[in-house]
C-alpha cells in the first residue's frame, strides 16, 4: 500500500503578517511545505529569525535561507544607506512607489521560488504579495503576477514537457490588512512569531513609526484583535 | 552644451563565446555596458575571469559580479556532484534537456539584470541565449525570452509610469554556433579570451570532452576559424 503524498508548495517566507498569513493557507490546503527565505542587505537579521519561527509553527519540510547580494546593486532604502521614511499617514503612502521599493524584488524572489520548485518537483508557489493598503510596489499587482506565472511555464522542464503547470498563488492580493490579519486568526496563526518593521532597534524593538508598522497597527486595530508581543 | 550620452545597457556575461559575441553586438549598437556575471557552485571561477577579460576587452563602465547561492537549491550537473556528460556527439545532445540544465537559471540571471537596468535607469538587456545548436534548455526558447520581457515591463517602477520600455535582446537565438562565431569575428571578438567548459582541468584547461567544448570545436571548424589559445 503506497500512502498518498501530499503535494509540495515552495511558500515566500519573510516572517512577516502577511507570508504568514499565506503559510498557514498553503498549510490548510494541504500542502507539504517548504518555506523560502533571503538575507539581503544589513537591515533584515530580525526578518529571518521570524521566517524560522513561522517555519518552525507550521512544522514546514524545509526552511532553506539564500544569501542575496541585492546590497551590490542598490537603488532601495531597504539596502541602501537612504532613510526609511517615519510617520506617514496610510493616506501619505498613497499612490507613489515608496523608496523601500526594492528594484525587481519580487522577480527575483519568485526566480529562485521557481527554481526551488523545479528542483523539489512542486507546482505550487506562494506569495503573500498585496495590491492595496497603499503598497504602491509594481511587483504586487495582479498583472504583474499573471505574467511571472505565465513567463514560468515556459522557463522550467515541467513547462516544456507538459507534466506541470506552475501556478503562482497570491491569496492576499486582494485582501486590506485586517481582512489578512481576521483570516489568519481563524487559521491559528500567533501573529506574536511575526515581524515586519523596515527599521528595528537593535534589540529586535519595531520602530512603530515606518510605513509597514503604521500599517501592521492600522490593520489589527481594524481587526480588532490585539497585536500581541511582536518583538523578535 | 551637453554632450548626448549613449543609452545604458545590461550585458550578461559568462565569458563564453556567446556572451562574449553578444558585449560586441551591443557594443557596435552604441550602448554603454554594464557586464552582469555570477558566481554560482563550484565550477566557475575560470567562467569570472574570462568574464572580467571580456569586460575589460570591450571598455565596459561596471563589471558587476554577484554571488549566487544556486548550490544550495541544486539539481544540476553545474552545480552539484553529478557527473558531466562527456564524449557525446552533437547527435546524442539533440532533444532532451541536459543535466547541465540549471533549474530556472536564465530566470534568474534576467531577474537581476532587470533589478540593475531599474538603478541604472537602462531599458536594454542583452542575453546570449540561442534555441539552435542542440542546446534543448527550456529558458532558451523564444517563447520564454517574450514571456520574460512582458513579465518585466509589469515588474518594474518604469513599467508601472510607462516612461521605459524594457527589452531583452536575445540576438544570438536563431543563430548556429559557426554563424555566432563569424558575426563576431567581423566584429573584432577575440576568442582567446573566452572560455567554455563545463568542466575544466584546475590549471584551466579545456577538458574538450563535455557538450560545450564539442558544440564549440564544431562552431569553429563550421565557421572555419582557428579557435587560438582558449586556454584560461
Amino acid at each position: 500500500m503506497t500512502q498518498k503524498q501530499n503535494p509540495r508548495a515552495v511558500v515566500l517566507c519573510s516572517g512577516g503578517v502577511d507570508s504568514t498569513t499565506v503559510m498557514a493557507m498553503a498549510k490548510k490546503q494541504g500542502f507539504e511545505i517548504y518555506s523560502l527565505s533571503f538575507r539581503y542587505g544589513q537591515r533584515h537579521e530580525i526578518e529571518i529569525a521570524a521566517a524560522e519561527r513561522a517555519s518552525r509553527f507550521f512544522s514546514v519540510s524545509r526552511h532553506l535561507v539564500l544569501n542575496l547580494d541585492l546590497d551590490k546593486i542598490g537603488g532601495s532604502a531597504l539596502t541602501d544607506v537612504i532613510d526609511v521614511p517615519k510617520g506617514r499617514s496610510p493616506k501619505d503612502m498613497e499612490g507613489e512607489i515608496p523608496v523601500t521599493y526594492v528594484p525587481a524584488r519580487n522577480t527575483i524572489f519568485l526566480s529562485y521560488a521557481l527554481a526551488w520548485a523545479e528542483v523539489l518537483g512542486a507546482a505550487d508557489i506562494f506569495i503573500g504579495v498585496n495590491a492595496l493598503d497603499y503598497s504602491g510596489y509594481p511587483d504586487c499587482r495582479p498583472d504583474y503576477i499573471a505574467a511571472f506565472e505565465s513567463m514560468a511555464n515556459l522557463a522550467t522542464k515541467a513547462g516544456v514537457e507538459g507534466t506541470k503547470k506552475i501556478k503562482i498563488h497570491a491569496p492576499l492580493l486582494h485582501m486590506t490588512k485586517a481582512e489578512i490579519i481576521k483570516a489568519g486568526f481563524a487559521l491559528g496563526v500567533d501573529y506574536s512569531l511575526t515581524h515586519s518593521c523596515y527599521d528595528p532597534l537593535p534589540d529586535g524593538t519595531l520602530c512603530g513609526e515606518c510605513d509597514s508598522c503604521i500599517l501592521r497597527k492600522k490593520g489589527f486595530d481594524e481587526a480588532g484583535i490585539s497585536d500581541g508581543a511582536h518583538k523578535a
